[in-house]
């Protein structure tokens, strides 16, 4: 019979959990203009307090307000499954389980921080956000819960994807969302980087800069900007995925996995299941974390942790993290929620501090590792998800070359039904691999030396 | 807080519910070419004996089968929510609840019976099975379930949906099936039709004979059929959506609703939900039970109940159900699923009975009420659950009016996100309503006239 761990609604996380007072050495501040620790007050043009308060927090659990509860109680607590036909199929002793985030309205992770930041600008007055967006899963969350709570959505879309992902936009629509492709002639940032580089896919550090100063250039002070991974507050609202999993695990007897996978662009899909893990490996329990990658945009891996900007713009405070310098503009893969220069600070953290142990996997093997997923356990997952994927098959091949009968986790984040462009392309042989070129690496050290060096 | 009930997985129902030994006059047999009833072994070309055992089956409970339980229990039991925000938009007193279907790894409810069949063909030593789809939900489940069980799989995909969603044809291929357009010179039949209407948009019922020549065709006996709706024991299969829903609301204190609505093409989905609630009409329970279907294939609402072919090439036994007649080809409307000539006869066997009483919408106010739906409740459905949902609204105004705080269950049946490309016409105004002409009604008479009438 299939294991499947249900929680009931009552059963819903109430706090959500902040790594930060957890780390042994505190994570670096952000830094603004004048070099200088970035202070809360400095961030009220593009963020409400209440989550400039979360973002500065040192609280280790923080309420989850009544109202953005029965939002989340649409989908949540969300389904922990057994993938025991995979682990049939691989004929491995490894045990598989993983969370499924894709049955979100929008189909991703994103839900969970979309009506979280959607709610708290709501009672600050805000009446619009804006935001960018990579494959299309974070602007169609943002405007979904926009639609929830009565507020304007207005979304800078990476043009790459806007092109490959169309139905993305009319789903923006169907939420009441504005979507335009980015870089665009909306913004002065915009039509700067149209200018340097006419023919630019674009990225999510170009759309981060629009949707910011798409905000701060409204003299009403009634916009604000949302972002949908990177800052810790974004992570913060996704522990919850790793909180139902721990209680799901206990419930049939399991207290920590021996693996925990998720795929990482900005972070938060995978800080969100593995940071309520990485708090018991700080507690002395033996779990390898893996924040996976794609090989064609490796900042974990290959980047430098160093401070950077989080947009290519240059219109965010520094932040100490693994980037590949902000001007970096990576290959367009199908993982367009993966096409990032940088990662979250809390996550480049706990890299630094040996909690996490990254990987990067090419693109194939990953649109193969979601084909062998589809027919084994149902499920069509997003490029992003596949990654993660392909981690859980390697790490279940190594259990069964090692006889060992290992407890593995991962955070389904998407499904794929607005990605099958891509899974055309794929098995069409019109996709290959990018490796990154060691010079790309060398030159973002270079841009990055005007910037203070990060030392934990 | 959000209202939502879950089953665990040991409250699965256990058996199927078939409701023809409890119909007060009994349903009317399928004739055979001879004009006499059709037996079982004449069906053994395209059905396994289980599945024609079903067919023909006088059992009210039949048991469902630990593997297909096992599959089944990946996304069931299925959510019941209640769509809170909707009411308060509407401002009714109204309750609605809602079975959440589209949470099957194909997006509805079509893979219910997919498992089944698969199963049940599986131990059959079925190797390969063919079967036909309008929308696609029925192909992509098929699909997926073959996959799962270990079958080949052929979809013939009515053309204009072939058209209008490119990517259901790769989602089938992604869990290894193959798909082509139907009509198609892949079969004898579809030669023919092809021939006689160069420019048909297709429709299920040509579909149907594609798919059943192909099935008949292949000498080694080794490919079987397979038909997502219409047959008693496809809706055997969905019975289990209702049966949850019934303990669901009984975990709430709901004995039965007031409105129960599922929209109907072939009559799958609205019998899945509603059959398990007629058994309790039948009990003397006060339920208004509601197939919906689209003003422009109303073949419940203004066609005949009379004996006919389930598909446009007259390779099926001759079935009384309320039709259109077996060549009429409905205009092609978004909502593929319920371009059907034709209905379940235990659906139109219960109409006839007076136990359900259908109503026919026009494709604005069902992709309005999609709209409205998306932007209260938050998920995106499928054109054919918009169907369903339209007349929900209907049914929350009038308690509204009448000031009755009546319960309504609705299904909801399929998510959306295949169906972008519908939406984005319906935004940019480029949908119309279709009304089908009455000489289109007394054409279909005519033609029928050349089968045997239908009297129960």
């Amino acid at each position: 019979m299939t294991t499947k761990v249900i929680l009931e609604n009552h059963e819903i996380p109430r706090q959500w959990y902040n790594i930060v007072p957890d780390f042994a050495r505190a994570p670096l501040p952000y830094l603004g203009p004048d070099g200088l620790p970035v202070r809360p007050e400095m961030m009220t043009p593009i963020f409400p307090m209440s989550l400039i308060e979360q973002e500065m927090s040192n609280q280790r659990w923080i309420d989850i307000p009544d109202p953005v509860l029965g939002a989340l109680l649409r989908w949540r607590p969300s389904p922990l499954r057994r993938a025991e036909a995979l682990e049939k199929f691989l004929g491995t002793p490894a045990k598989i389980f993983y969370k499924d985030e894709s049955v979100s309205p929008p189909g991703s992770h994103k839900a969970n921080t979309a009506v979280a930041q959607a709610y708290y600008n709501k009672i600050a007055g805000t009446k619009m956000l804006t935001t960018e967006t990579g494959a299309g899963q974070w602007g169609s969350a943002l405007s979904m819960a926009c639609a929830l709570f009565g507020l304007r959505c207005k979304v800078f879309m990476v043009r790459i994807s806007f092109d490959q992902k169309p139905f993305r936009k009319v789903l923006m629509e169907l939420w009441g969302g504005e979507c335009v492709p980015s870089p665009s002639n909306a913004t002065e940032v915009g039509r700067r980087f149209l200018e340097q580089y006419p023919d630019t896919p674009g990225s999510l550090g170009m759309a981060i800069s629009e949707a910011v100063e798409a905000a701060v250039s409204d003299s009403s002070g009634n916009t604000k900007y949302s972002l949908g991974s990177v800052l810790n507050h974004v992570l913060l609202h996704q522990t919850i995925i790793g909180l139902e999993a721990k209680k799901q695990l206990a419930k049939i007897g399991i207290k920590n996995p021996h693996v925990v996978i998720g795929c990482a662009g900005g972070g938060s899909n995978f800080a969100g299941l593995a940071f309520p893990f990485m708090k018991e490996k700080m507690e002395g329990a033996q779990i390898d974390i893996i924040p996976v990658e794609p090989a064609s945009c490796p900042s974990l891996t290959r980047g430098v942790f160093h401070y950077d900007h989080g947009d290519t713009g240059g219109m965010t405070p520094l932040m100490a993290m693994h980037t590949l310098g902000s001007t970096f503009i990576p290959e367009p893969i199908h993982a367009g929620g993966l096409r990032y220069h940088g990662m979250s600070p809390l996550v480049s953290h706990s890299v630094v501090e040996g909690l996490a142990t990254p990987c990067a996997i090419p693109q194939l093997e990953c649109f193969d590792a979601a084909v062998t997923w589809a027919r084994t356990e149902g499920y069509v997952v997003a490029p992003e998800t596949s990654h993660a994927i392909a981690a859980t098959i390697r790490e279940a091949k190594k259990a069964k070359e090692e006889g060992k009968e290992k407890v593995i986790l991962f955070n389904l984040s998407g499904h794929g039904f607005m990605d099958l462009a891509g899974y055309a392309k794929y098995f069409n042989g019109e996709l290959k691999n990018y490796d990154l070129p060691q010079e790309e690496i060398e030159k973002a050290k270079e841009t990055l030396a005007r910037f203070p060096t990060a030392k934990v």
